[in-house]
């Protein structure tokens, strides 16, 4: 066989276990919150039917899925005029019937139609896997990336609202981020404020543009509508409401005011005054962390109610998570009325945070604790009746694999962050000595006095 | 959009909580373990080079290969000949790249030749992933199924063997499961013999057939070396050596023997002599578990020492694990004697096992313990505040998102397992009646005794 090189394909990557170890701390952090609310874990598999991923994520969507070939010859099912005319959409149903999960929310909803029956409504999940995107890969981008997502599935009630409020706000605290605010809005608000404006035509297009706020300012963003038809005077008041400042209370009732002149249905603002009221309830500390935000739009198709996304209040650099509520979550599969609420945590955005702010736990705390010097096969007795003794007394304890010098095995400690070696002393069984890594310092100790300094220690 | 049916592809599945909860709590006996012996944790990415995966597990692992289309236009790098001549072999390479990850031992490989200048040798790690087989499904066996690979990669001492086994002895005990033997044999002994009989050639042969020992029987596998030209002589001698009992060393003692009446190296024997002295050395309780079974073959083309497989003593229905010694992990990638030794715990076997004793542990331990009963928009005060109250002292607690009559309330709460369920007394804020689910108890306290009764319950 000749010599590989021994490539990754573009986008994806190792874990190693410093990684492994920064991913599972995160994600103990968020599950310990969700379970305590009751939400119990899902997982899916990678694979899912393509007929099932494809239009789901609009035709960008399309392109970025990753296509599974037929098994065996793929070829099968095709004719020969289907290649002949090189259109590879029309041949890819032929050749490929799966995909790769692109998102956790498609699967869920597979999940809730298939099993309704069985399950317990309000039916509360939490789901965190890889998705798969055939994305351009770019610094910080990737093919393969973690998802964490937990939704609320089968009620319309508000109190959803606030529980997923309140799982956000604990969930970043108990990460030791506090210096974030939650903004809030309504996806009615801004059908409505279309359609007051009569550019109901143009919601996807408005909401493409004010999402780019943060990006390229508002003056930008008001010249774009300008320069679609809005009139001055529109855009005016577009501005003042997205603009406008003060308390909670404010905000809502300049824009209800702004309804009522109007004739429109003000419940949209009602419901965002009795999520905020419920929060105020239970405390106050709470609600200081939402934002209401006119300008926020997170995607379309989609949401259908109050919509939440979570940012650093004093730094750039996108969302750390978002979410809303969706009423038609399972009526592709012709179930109805399953209206629920989701919000999904960007960890890989949050690790890189955390990480910067050196938030996540150091990996000495984990692995090997003491290393056994090998000293040959005439000290094997000794030492691995030791490493037994020690290992279990629950210290995790290895041996060095080959009899080689002395200043190997101690860089193998040095390299693996192991904090303490152990070596024979003077060939003895019943002393050893224990020399401390990080100082150097030697100690002799019988076997039981050596667990009783170990086990203080550890 | 039309009304589809939420289907899954053949031969993968959904993991409900409870199945989650039963492979985590089995995975974290096992990475205790494995962490306790200074393994740390890798995880390589789904989507490998189709390249490299390719030619690594035979004509039937390549035909089991999930491939992964090409991105965009898939028929841009073929030309129509290819397409013409319809074979899809010399298709493939031209519109696909990639594809998933079949085991985790090519990933291993992959990553120790990347970074093997970085890396700590002896190289200690485990990796616990879902792989991906296009097999034809059936019961208990699935195109989408986890493995659980440990290996120590850069050394060649027998101490890594007896390491391996220490760890399979004290992570099966930590599961609960004691009735189990670890068969033992050395790749080399069955190389040196079927040079004695003189049929070197039919060595794969030989290896496939007598693993066959245990599905169909002994006479019926010498029945088939038989039509195969092993002479009744050979097949008497062979059978006497594969049914040989005694202790470890008289098996050892007899094999031996024969070696040297042939002129035949013996060091594969003193292997097995050596790791079966430290493991008795370390503790004689230990070396009980191992069988020498010198019909045990496991795959050849990949072993190169002592062999290793975990059974059950009492039951039939294949191994629960099984791993031993290569010497060539990293050779296609060019990095010459990295000499290692894995080993591979069947964990989807061993969960139906523990499942089947009834040793996992229950869902009710996990989940919500307080159903907080909703009277109402005029109660949301009161019982917001209890939620986030006990909720402050670590108990999980959610509130019924709506306010249904308390019949539905209750049967969500027997539904999901939550043992206590919390409702208003007389409307009041200071008392509350706690209904205890299993028996129907109800007892009426103030907030803080609540919270201490249910802290010493839960």
């Amino acid at each position: 066989m000749s010599i590989q090189k021994p490539m990754l394909p573009k986008g994806v990557r190792d874990f190693d276990h410093q990684a492994i170890l920064y991913r599972s701390y995160l994600i103990k952090q968020c599950t310990t919150v969700f379970q305590k609310y009751g939400f119990l874990p899902l997982e899916t598999p990678a694979v899912e039917c393509l007929a099932l991923l494809q239009q789901k994520y609009g035709e960008e969507g399309d392109q970025l899925l990753f296509k599974i070939l037929n098994s065996g010859d793929f070829l099968s099912k095709t004719s020969k005029g289907d290649w002949l005319n090189t259109d590879h959409k029309k041949l890819l149903p032929q050749i490929a019937e799966k995909g790769l999960r692109y998102d956790l929310t498609l699967p869920l909803a597979r999940y809730v139609a298939t099993h309704h029956h069985q399950l317990t409504f309000p039916f509360k999940r939490y789901q965190i896997q890889p998705v798969w995107r055939a994305d351009r890969p770019q610094k910080g981008r990737y093919r393969e990336f973690y998802q964490c997502d937990m939704d609320i599935v089968g009620t319309k009630s508000l109190l959803c609202e606030v529980e997923i409020l309140l799982i956000i706000i604990h969930t970043f605290e108990s990460l030791g981020i506090q210096d974030f605010k939650i903004q809030l809005n309504h996806r009615k608000i801004l059908t409505t404020l279309v359609k007051i404006i009569e550019h109901a035509d143009k919601e996807v297009f408005f909401c493409a543009t004010i999402d780019k706020i943060d990006k390229i300012g508002m003056d930008n963003v008001c010249k774009i509508l300008s320069n679609n038809h809005f009139s001055t005077t529109d855009i005016q008041v577009l501005k003042n409401l997205f603009q406008y400042t003060g308390t909670h209370t404010d905000q809502l009732d300049y824009c209800q005011q702004y309804f009522i002149e109007n004739q429109q249905d003000i419940r949209p603002i009602q419901d965002l005054q009795k999520i905020l009221q419920h929060l105020e309830m239970i405390n106050p500390r709470y609600s200081a962390y939402i934002a209401i935000d006119y300008t926020l739009a997170r995607g379309l198709s989609y949401y259908t109610g109050p919509i939440m996304e979570v940012v650093l209040t004093g730094e750039q650099g996108g969302s750390l998570g978002g979410g809303g509520r969706y009423d038609h979550l399972t009526e592709n599969f012709g179930l109805k009325d399953t209206s629920g609420i989701g919000f999904s945590f960007g960890i890989e955005r949050i690790l890189h945070v955390m990480e910067a702010r050196k938030l996540l736990p150091k990996a000495t705390q984990q692995g090997t604790q003491v290393l056994v010097i090998n000293d040959g096969l005439k000290a094997y007795p000794i030492i691995l009746s030791l490493m037994d003794f020690l290992s279990h007394h629950a210290v995790a304890v290895e041996i060095y694999l080959e009899a080689v010098r002395l200043k190997k095995q101690l860089n193998y400690a040095h390299k693996k962050n192991i904090p303490y070696v152990i070596m024979l002393h003077d060939q003895s069984p019943l002393f050893f000595v224990l020399k401390e890594m990080k100082n150097g310092q030697q100690t002799v100790y019988t076997k039981e006095d050596l667990l009783h300094f170990l086990c203080a220690k550890i």
